[in-house]
């Protein structure tokens, strides 16, 4: 029962604080939002789920964190100046401009209407952004984290002494001059993504490229994703990106219909080959490269060969990932006393909120009192946000944290203070169930939840 | 016994793979640096400290994860566009360029000694990024990430129904044209910041500041920086930013002298005011404002009065808390046969690696097998990294994880796989004991470790 429509999730995104528009009370700027108060916890919920199952529990990665302006050499030898631009065209009359390939008719302005247009130019996706005290100088904003990763390889692999096959992995934001940011959060101008780059020995990159697909869907439906709304595309030889030798995308049925979660590429030694000062090694067709001051190869040491190792790259992400999960959570039941109910079916590692104390009766000083030693007693186990709700009768406490997929609640009522031993109940979100447990049972209860979700 | 010197530090950082230089295998990208797998883990677990600390371990203070790239209405009325500049002097002789509030001689060219100097401009410490597909369009890269957290105080406050006092919390990049980028990764272009602004009712303001200075500095210690190597300074009146009414910075002795750790600031009523479309309610001198969308302003539920809240800002640098925490854990210890131990005397939750598994005979396979089974179960636990030590003999092992600050190797060795119950050593990295514990109580021994810290 995911979001029927954009429309419906955008509207709950910005009632509860997840997501706001950029630039808000300036009239925005386009292709940016802002996480708010909810959408940051299930932001890091969601990248701190990526580097665990990627970084921690595995003995195969390492991470880094390379920074967003990069040298512009870096992205002259990746190829991007020369390949990462959309066609751009020109309305004489109206003085508009418009990306051809995305335009309803390429001979008529989209919204004029004139025929009077500039033949197309190559218009590039990359942002510049000035440094230094030269007039003109300037660093490129990356527009992808990847190239961190490639021109940091013999760095990681001296500080490590890594053996093949191992993995680089990265969570950054990235840039992109997108003329038609589109679908709220699924395509901007300023995004995070989540990207590994996995080394691999040649000759073995095609059944790592078919276990990384695999092991990235499984992750997926961890996070809460149902197989139903996820399908396979494997991109045809002639839309591969450059530097690609097969492109295997994870799509996921968003509001506006099925796109791209995840891209899992067979980037072969394209990478590093380019960004290598020597490449006679390198298979890929590369530009030379004379201003690299490194080769960027590996020797295996048990049969003392060299070679360009290739890459296996699954990238996603983190906002498409984010919308992904609320569009599916997104529930609306109807109960059996006619009304409806709305709730974020979050997986719990997910939920911006952990749990919420609900004292009964907020002008209670022994029902107050006793509700916050109980948060006092969750903050201590150090499971994310514990949210004292007092905004209004129990009732629409429940509903509040029903529509910001708090998992559990922990109502304090009169029975609490007045009965031996104490005890408190728990509500479940997607059940309705309440239980009543003793109030020193409560921890265990809650770690256990969370541990064995 | 911190670090002596900064190249000392530097030199560690990139032997074991804390700090990269930026876009290093093309000769770098002044005031930028990379985070390698050790370092990416060491600021993860500082950041992961302070949200902690600042959102999960209180009630009163909500998240935000808002845009880097910003509408230029922003800037412009913060102030930033007016006043966030350095006096720029070129050289007519040799073309170079410099800050004349750095110049060794105001009258005299740094590089070449000529007085043929044009008078000092202002340059804008802000840095532009070309948005959009008309040309000259542009966002400003945020310089400081508390504007973002300004421009949604309505958002947050909407969306959440807090009262005050109350603060919003945000991590994330920000960058200025730093002309004098310097000390390793202290002075940066691009950097990430941990910011708090706590609103409070304007008349307690004063008190605030003096919690937050004190809280701040309590937090610090709590990441192992000394105490002996702490200090207050308060900014003169003179030289206060544009928006405060007293600004106290905690210094620490960073191995190029005391320097600027975090700094504690009361705004006033500045941001909101100069933010907000009607600013009759304002105390602080703003520019007029025909810009923004809404009035940022609070309405005491209780008495009914509407006014503009005041903020308190600690604001601290990452990269300079990861750099302070480095050197302060940064140990050189004579050891009784002579030798000379270098090690990383970092706190647990911080340590990049938090177990390495030791093996005793890697070539021994019951060994190894045992090795990987007590790796697996580590994982589980979910604590961090968990590496699998091979990399020499075990002397070295030691080494090695002393030098990067793992407080706990576990090794396996022929006792642990021939004698029943199966058994482990442990041994700890300040004190070099070892004490051998069946296996089956490893898990519980680690998890108090990291627990009771």
């Amino acid at each position: 029962m995911p979001a029927k429509s954009m429309d419906e999730l955008i509207s709950l995104c910005k009632r509860r604080g997840f997501i706001f528009n950029g630039s808000d009370i300036y009239g925005g700027l386009r292709g940016t939002y802002d996480y708010g108060p909810l959408g940051v916890e299930l932001k890091l919920a969601l990248k701190r789920a990526w580097w665990r199952s990627i970084v921690y529990d595995r003995d195969d990665v390492e991470g880094v964190d390379a920074s967003i302006l990069g040298n512009r050499l870096i992205y002259k030898h990746s190829g991007h100046e020369d390949t990462f631009h959309d066609p751009l065209v020109d309305c004489k009359d109206c003085k508009q401009r418009m990306r051809q390939d995305k335009m309803e008719d390429e001979k008529k302005c989209d919204f004029c209407g004139s025929k009077n247009l500039t033949d197309p130019r190559p218009f590039s996706q990359m942002m510049k952004a000035g440094v230094g005290v030269i007039e003109g100088e300037y660093a490129y904003l990356r527009p992808e984290t990847a190239q961190g990763i490639f021109i940091n390889f013999k760095n990681v692999l001296d500080s490590t002494g890594r053996k093949l096959p191992f993995g680089i992995a990265q969570v950054g934001k990235a840039f992109r001059n997108e003329i038609a940011p589109r679908s709220f959060t699924f395509r901007l101008v300023e995004f995070e993504q989540m990207e590994l780059e996995f080394f691999v020995e040649p000759g073995e990159d095609d059944k790592w490229h078919e276990y990384w697909v695999a092991a990235r869907r499984d992750w997926w439906i961890a996070q809460g994703l149902s197989a139903d709304n996820l399908k396979y595309e494997k991109h045809k030889k002639e839309s591969l990106s450059h530097y690609s030798k097969a492109t295997t995308d994870i799509l996921y049925r968003f509001p506006h219909g099925f796109d791209e979660l995840e891209g899992i590429a067979n980037r072969t030694d394209f990478d590093l080959g380019s960004h290598s000062k020597e490449q006679d090694l390198v298979k890929a067709k590369v530009m030379p490269n004379k201003d690299s001051t490194e080769k960027l190869l590996y020797t295996d040491p048990f049969e003392n060969k060299t070679f360009v190792p290739f890459v296996i790259e699954p990238s996603c992400g983190v906002d498409r990932g984010v919308l992904a999960v609320l569009s599916e959570a997104y529930t609306e039941e109807q109960l059996a006393n006619g009304e409806k109910r709305l709730l974020l079916k979050l997986k719990p590692h997910l939920a911006p909120v952990k749990v919420a104390v609900v004292p009964l009766a907020r002008n209670n000083e022994k029902i107050m009192e006793f509700s916050e030693r109980i948060r006092a007693g969750l903050h201590e186990l150090g499971i994310g946000r514990i949210l004292m709700e007092t905004s209004g009768n129990v009732g629409k406490a429940y509903r509040k944290n029903d529509e910001i997929g708090t998992p559990l609640c922990v109502t304090v009522d009169f029975e609490s203070i007045e009965k031996e031993p104490a005890s408190v109940t728990i509500r479940d979100r997607d059940t309705m169930d309440q239980i009543r447990i003793p109030a020193s049972e409560l921890s265990f209860y809650i770690t256990n939840f969370f541990k064995n979700e």
